[in-house]
């Protein structure tokens, strides 16, 4: 199958009224790092104004939406906390909604203080996370260690602050197999001014190769980030978009989802300005296996519309 | 095939003479933690006492050589440090010997002291490590991180005292691909005092994740331990026999390097004291696809020579 590549005002105004739900990937889409997308902010107010619904969709579970919201305020893009789906919520959403933990349970974290406000916003008890208990570089003995019985979850995301303590500790809690291992998205890197860094995916690894089990991924591409968004907004799948920079993460998403598909070639790597997607990625003989319905280059391509 | 099951004096006979070098793993099979198997220094005594070569062959890349022998003392089995072979040891000889670092090129460590100790002995320059530099939770940046331009090889090994940065820093060098990616070995997990914690396997899992690279292994079962043994001591593979008490590892390893292997069944978890390795791993339907060449109880079986 061929996408669709967009580029006349004809094209974009049947886009627009094909789809009553926008959903953004933001990172690459409408901004790289702190440089604004030329005319994402345009569009927005466009799809705004005929009524659409905007949703924010990102695997960074490193902030609470409130914080993440922070970004979207200074690059001056409207946004508001109940549009913004992260994955540290996505996880605190599957926990509360879809597990049901009870109340009595808590959940052990390797993650940082976006996971413990969203736990904390659906009322989720927890441990571990930036507990100075647990911010040590000494060395870790079983003998020092006392099981918490109420754990039976272990979440892990972004953790910068990852240290052989909170590795061991939850590991402890995984070779329980009642014990549900989830872990916010499984991206292996992630881009930071000046080049890549270790992502969410690797610092669960060590947690997966010494437990051998395979956790539950939130973000994007799994589906439970879709069910996180239908649980606190209504949506037709078939008159929503999934707006995407990756093939892998946001492309697959929409189509898992049964969302249709809009890939924009604006991703850059912010240590060399590379772009992520390339129109070879998509089309001719080394095309990807996945494959969006639509392409344009930029979000900004939309301004026509105004 | 069936392994030989060895239980008379004449059987151990047969086995005296046929191998000239005995190689050993340690824990499991000269002792579990810090109690001596029963006849296990009787029993090194006596090969002694026949001229027979004793080597000790371990995948512990936390003590160098010397430390490691410390152990033995402590626990009265006699043993010398050139016949102590660590994955510590055995990767500051592969990178001196078969790789033939250049004086002018370094090693990244992620690691112990034992580590940095045995690539000292070999004369290889190092960075990283226990450098107070890279002992820390702050945040890592790349806009303060300077690639040391002489760093060709990124050697990783248990390291209780990992963090991001040193993840970081270690996964900067590896998206050069003409960086050499080594582990000491790649055990997911190891037994302490009170349970498994994750080992070194477990420890290196971020940079394989965030690299998308395969490292070389050092240790046991790889054959890269044997060609280091090789390399300081002389003996003929087929009057060499490996004694271990694990499948994966220690008769894996010997099958590997052409050696005939002795499994024994004295290795215990700590936590639980269940063995380790049962008859119905290596008989039976549901026998491993690893098979030892012989079986006995105990190492201290062979104390029948005396």
């Amino acid at each position: 199958m061929t996408p669709t590549r967009l580029s006349t005002k004809e094209d974009y105004k049947t886009l627009l009224d094909k789809y009553d739900t926008w959903m953004f990937d933001c990172d690459g889409v409408l901004w790289n790092g702190d440089r604004l997308v030329d005319g994402a902010v345009k569009v927005l107010e466009i799809l705004r104004t005929h009524k659409k619904s905007v949703l924010f969709v990102t695997n960074n579970a490193t902030k609470a939406r409130p914080s993440y919201k922070k970004k979207f305020d200074k690059l001056g893009v409207e946004a508001h906390v109940d549009e913004i789906f992260g994955s540290a919520y996505a996880a605190a959403v599957y926990i509360s909604s879809v597990m049901k933990l009870p109340k009595d349970k808590k959940v052990y974290v390797v993650g940082m203080e976006g996971v413990e406000q969203e736990l904390a916003a659906e009322g989720i008890s927890y441990i571990g996370g930036t507990d100075p208990a647990d911010q040590t570089l000494n060395s870790f003995s079983l003998s020092s260690f006392t099981r918490d019985p109420a754990v039976s979850v272990v979440l892990c995301g972004l953790d910068t602050a990852i240290n052989y303590t909170k590795l061991a500790k939850a590991f402890q809690y995984l070779q329980d197999p009642s014990v549900t291992f989830l872990v916010t998205n499984d991206d292996s890197t992630y881009p930071s001014e000046g080049g890549l860094l270790p992502g969410a995916g690797a610092v669960s690894a060590p947690l997966k190769t010494a437990s051998g089990r395979e956790p539950l991924s939130i973000g994007k591409p799994a589906s439970t980030m879709l069910d996180c968004i239908k649980a606190k907004h209504d949506f037709d799948p078939k008159r929503t978009i999934m707006v995407g920079d990756r093939l892998n993460t946001d492309i697959l998403f929409g189509q898992n989802g049964g969302l249709s598909t809009l890939l924009v070639l604006t991703g850059e790597s912010i240590q060399t300005r590379a772009r992520i997607t390339h129109v070879e990625d998509i089309e001719g003989p080394n095309a990807s296996s996945i494959i969006p319905e639509y392409v344009t280059n930029s979000i900004g391509d939309l301004r026509v519309l105004a």
